[in-house]
């Protein structure tokens, strides 16, 4: 029974974040009714996220190559790197377009709560390609939040004796606010008024 | 550039009810950290509905079989046909599994800000269906809103010479509501339908 179509539709769009099962039904109504001009878009779309985004093995950005366009990049400085939790937080950063060095996405900030550890993170990476010797500065952009400014301490704490400059964003950020919902404003200004650790 | 492949991921995912940019970006994030888990799962899902799901040509439910599984099933009560405005209204009545009759759906109510006049909803089939002659009562379950009144007095209006009984939802107090917080035209039909203990 092709009803049940519809409702395996709605249970896994009910699990992404923001929607729930009434916003899923809403949702897959409207797709219904805009087959040609949303659903059917919408599926090639996926397959083709699905098919070529991978994680770049540099930096841990996703991109459809390997390493990602911004490693690749050669008009990017390659004596910066900047440290982020996340990739939402790599594109709110390039929305600003106020950084012009490299990332490293660490996937997520150590936490106690969540059982988090330091080797959950891709923190082996980002000392190997610091020990490499081609970086000048690393900015520790890392929400302010109590975890965030955890894992900057630690991660300032490990690079300490690898000869960089350390540096982290601007207070401006508001405390226990998240990168990725800032406005662009507020970050080019944090970017611009980083401090060293 | 595959970033482009997520671009537009984002952008065609925005468009649906209940997601903005910002949203968007946040459920393609998640999409494709949980690939396995859910990116393939909805992809697949999304074709199944693309592929089966059409409204079925007696009462523009949606179903994988037409006529639908509803207008199939011979259990329900065929000389009961409740109106309704949108397949979501179906959902709806089902999940109380109060109603045992067969239903049709209009496919919107009359609007004259929004253009939408007895033309563009499936009234034709509906006055074909009551004209069979098997049809006893009429259920106008449409919202209480100016336009679905509208429309539930002109279907009547349409009905009257047909010789079957039209009737409508009823106004009152919703179950679970506080008298305080009801506006007063509901207050009014729920006191004018009061019935006895």
């Amino acid at each position: 029974m092709a009803v049940n179509d519809i409702d395996r539709l709605i249970q896994i769009l009910a699990r992404m974040p923001g929607l729930g099962p009434r916003s899923a039904r809403r949702a897959v109504l409207f797709l219904i009714k805009k087959r040609e001009a949303l659903l059917l878009p919408l599926i090639q779309a996926m397959q083709d996220v699905a098919s070529s985004i991978k994680p770049c093995s540099l930096c841990g950005n996703l991109d459809g190559c390997d390493p990602c366009t911004i490693c690749q990049d050669e008009r990017r400085d390659g004596g910066s790197l900047c440290v982020i939790a996340d990739v939402a937080d790599l594109w709110a950063l390039e929305r600003t377009a106020a950084y012009r060095g490299r990332y490293h996405v660490l996937g997520g900030v150590l936490s106690a709560l969540d059982g988090i550890g330091p080797e959950q993170l891709n923190l082996a990476s980002l000392y190997r390609r610091v020990e490499g010797g081609t970086v000048g500065e690393v900015i520790l952009a890392l929400g302010a939040t109590v975890d965030g400014q955890t894992t900057a301490h630690y991660i300032s704490d490990r690079l300490r004796n690898f000869g960089v400059t350390i540096s982290r964003l601007a207070h401006g950020v508001p405390v226990g606010g998240e990168l990725d919902y800032l406005d662009d404003g507020t970050l080019i200004q944090a970017l611009k008024a980083r401090s060293k650790v």
